[in-house]
């Protein structure tokens, strides 16, 4: 079925291929895959797509998909497909890039494109589709390439499909984290830090609960927490294989004519601090964590609010143990890992193991120690799981959840990987209990993953309104007129000395505008103060949703608050 | 007496530059200046200097100083001066840059040098002096310079403060907190980010309870916590005045072809929060506080530690106010910074004010109403204070505090800095009750200053036995024998639940090597286990000086720890 849905999407593409080149004949193909979301082609215009056009194009899209024409796919001898590509740059590199002697076509009508196949039966089956919008792109990703224009679109089989797509996207919109932190004043990002996240006292409340949750969690585990530097030299980078696979994604600095990497991971920074001492094998497992602030570059076009951002926190770990500790350890992983999502109210997460791909380094033994750990691991905590097989890094297998949100999307959050490569690169050792030494084994994990993007979906999810125990402002009081601010004003100190994020509505407004502003500010419970509450000595408990509980004793509400907090 | 001691050591300078230039002819001079701690002088000399060279250096200073020679300063044309040092460029140089037509030369017998005066009678006077190091330079600080060698000395008027002095060096060496960072194993520095400190476990508890000792008290004054980029564009530099003022010691990186800078100080990033939103006089005075890590350059030769490094955290605080407001603020930061540094064992606190320089910005009305704040502060929390006339920064009056330790050494931790400057720059504005707009005051306030530092001027004050309340761990549990293992469990667990740093030997070590290993960690509550102990329900608390307590209660240990804690 997953199949069938890309075959769509890559036949969808080809679809406006066909209508760009039949609208501007001197547009230039290059490529046009389907993804997990839609499809794009990455064309080179003659002048440069704009969004207006792009119903121009949808027309011309449903025109040929009306003519039904059949798709076909043929593999015709390089030669042929060079003189029916010639003057196309892009086209000729690909066919000089595929191996053998022939590549595959595929036509509808007149229309030809190099392609690897997989479609539909004909175009008639591609009229629910999409076109989303116009962005720049690169030739092969490059950005000192050739500019390209990008036009991406999704297509469904049935045309309600469509409709629930469509709506889904008009909900994510209303929803949207960057609108969400605006409106709640919780971050902002501005042109002077492009893709560099600013955190506002709200946000950075949250931001600090987030912290604070996991902090309990990991020294519960026995995890130690340590702080490594922002900047380390390009040899270390060079030693740990960063700088020769992830080099287009670093930034650098120079001091004193010597290089330096603003760190894109954490990973050296611990290894140097386990290196920093002799380790013994009652040293094992040693659990570093780390709350640390990774920059990483993102095209400017793939920015995205916090949850692509260039600079943002892992809550990463890097436990250091031996083969045997591995399963017992990856054990813990998994079930801390369920914990967390759980909390914040993510119940269906899906989990998959990737295994050895074909450059792997490491002995099978090892991998297969390895992914049998991951393996038992999830088992023994009940934990269904798929496997990706051949997907693993070349370093060794790894876990990933994925977490869907209250609009049916899915997340990769967490991840846990076992690394066979930086402790040998690095020669890591500890002393066996018989004296001799040994190579540890390296586990990296993270279960929010980015702290910010963790951020972003949990506002998505939760629409705005933050649960009570991680609302940044959890209560507030609201006077009915100015003869009950003395009670509001003890009220509040005692809130506060509970340790409750509270805060009371200052201003002379009418109680309705009160009520209003708190709303608007989706704080989880307003508490209303009027003549009758205060000579009572009760509180009437309003929440976010309208509902209301009248003629609370202080106790009652602590007791009701303890509950919500945890 | 203080200007006597720097005449005592300028004249120590030209003995010593004196001394060389008998030894080594060819050794070009430079400058020669008293320092608070005694002086150094920047030589070209033909062949590099080495610290083996110094005791000849300091034989022959000796030796003039036997001379007697009366010093002697009068002024001279320029034209006689440029003869005199002809063939030495840097000389040369510095008569240019002299204003007048005339110069200033110091002589002693056949030696003369460029200086503006302020000397002692005789070189006899110059015998209780020291030579301490030899270190790298450059010819008017500027690393694309000229670099140079400096010799560093002291100089006192009598052989008692000499060995007074020498003693307390020697105290200081032993206590050294990179030393005390390595075996109390806090924190380390690498060669793979020099000046760039690593933080382990035990370090980061320690960081940490710093960060949360102030936060508490942050919040009990409304202080609203902020997080912002750690790197900006250079644009935004250029608009605070850093990147004309301070860009020899910022770091840059590049994306996407447009210069950044890793940020040296927060200011900007909380001046583009403060303008994120109208503001209005309701909102003042609006506090940010930051935890902001900074990166600054340093000279490789001047990296010491923690002291100073090349990254660094600051309790940075920004108050945005209104004039009128500005008394209550800096009263209120006044009394926080005594809190804080009187927490901390540091009870005896020099304050001083620095006022309005000639260079200065803004009109003296402003200056006068801003001095006086600081004034009417200090007088109203009754604290005295000196002024230093004249010395604040162009943008505004300053209130520095000096706190003494217990080594009798002084350091410049929390500054109170008003600035007029950057609110301008930034349009900055709050709309008045008027509905007028008008311009805030913004103050910088750290009372830590640098984190990494304070931490290392505690070590070095506690000499590595930091108190209860912030010690990394604050109790071991010591069994004498295995017998004890249960209850000993049991109590490490009630501690931790009461949110203690317990920890407990596991090894099989005997009573004293426990004892003795936890002496060494600096724990200052060992819980010594043994069958009375047990037999008894009872507790001996061992000090970390070797007091001990005999047959305490649970309860009693809980109540002397409440204690403690505060």
């Amino acid at each position: 079925m997953e199949q069938d849905l890309n075959s769509l999407r890559h036949s969808a593409a080809h679809l406006l291929a066909h209508a760009v080149v039949e609208l501007y004949p001197d547009t230039k193909l290059t490529i046009g895959p389907a993804t997990p979301e839609g499809f794009f082609y990455d064309f080179l215009p003659t002048t440069n797509f704009k969004e207006q056009d792009l119903p121009a194009i949808a027309e011309k899209m449903r025109e040929i998909a009306d003519r039904k024409l059949p798709l076909t796919h043929k593999q015709v001898p390089k030669d042929v497909a060079r003189e029916m590509f010639k003057g196309n740059q892009f086209k000729l590199e690909l066919i000089d890039g595929i191996e053998g002697d022939t590549v595959g076509i595929a036509s509808q009508g007149d229309f030809h494109d190099l392609c690897r196949g997989g479609h539909v039966e004909h175009t008639g089956l591609l009229k629910n589709f999409k076109l989303l919008n116009v962005s720049g792109s690169y030739w092969r990703g490059d950005r000192d390439g050739q500019p390209l224009q990008r036009i991406s679109g999704t297509a469904f089989f049935t045309p309600k499909e469509l409709r629930m797509y469509e709506k889904r996207v008009a909900e994510a919109l209303k929803y949207d984290h960057r609108k969400l932190g605006k409106e709640l004043d919780l971050f902002s990002l501005h042109e002077e830090g492009p893709g560099f996240p600013f955190f506002h006292p709200r946000g950075k409340i949250v931001y600090d609960l987030l912290v604070g949750h996991l902090k309990k969690l990991l020294q519960q585990a026995d995890y130690q927490e340590i702080a490594t530097p922002m900047m380390l030299s390009d040899e270390l980078w060079k030693r740990s294989g960063h700088y020769d696979h992830y080099r287009d994604n670093m930034y650098f600095s120079e001091i004193d004519k010597r290089n330096f990497a603003i760190k894109p991971m954490n990973c050296p920074g611990a290894i140097l601090i386990y290196k920093e001492r002799p380790r013994s094998y009652r040293d094992l497992p040693l659990k570093f964590a780390e709350f640390g602030l990774v920059h990483r570059y993102e095209l400017s076009g793939v920015l995205h609010g916090l949850f692509r951002a260039r600079a943002f926190t892992i809550d990463d770990a890097h436990v250091f143990c031996t083969p045997d500790q591995l399963k017992e350890q990856i054990k813990q992983m998994v079930s801390m890992t369920y914990s967390v999502l759980n909390k914040f109210g993510f119940e269906e997460i899906r989990v998959g193991i990737s295994t050895k791909p074909e450059d792997a380094m490491g002995d099978d033994a090892l991998w297969d120690k390895a992914t049998d750990a991951l393996k038992h691991a999830l088992e023994s905590e009940g934990v269904p799981f798929e496997m990706y097989e051949g997907e693993g890094a070349f370093y060794g297998p790894k876990i990933e959840f994925r977490i869907k949100d209250s609009m049916g999307r899915e997340w990769q959050c967490g991840t846990i990987q076992v690394d066979f490569f930086l402790p040998k690169n690095f020669e890591l050792e500890y002393v066996t209990p018989e004296g001799t030494r040994a190579q540890p084994v390296m586990v990296h994990r993270a279960i929010y993953g980015s702290l910010e993007r963790f951020f972003a979906i949990l506002l998505e999810h939760y629409k705005g309104r933050l649960p009570f125990f991680i609302a940044p402002v959890q209560m507030k009081i609201l006077t009915i007129t100015d003869d009950q601010k003395q009670y509001a004003h003890e009220l509040l100190n005692t809130l506060k000395s509970h340790g409750y994020r509270a805060s009371m509505d200052e201003s002379s407004d009418p109680i309705s505008g009160k009520i209003k502003a708190a709303q608007l500010q989706q704080v989880p419970w307003m508490l209303v103060l009027g003549a009758k509450e205060l000579e009572n000595n009760t509180i009437t408990l309003r929440h976010r949703d309208g509902k209301q509980e009248f003629g609370l004793s202080l106790d009652d509400l602590l007791k009701k608050a303890e509950i919500a907090q945890k």
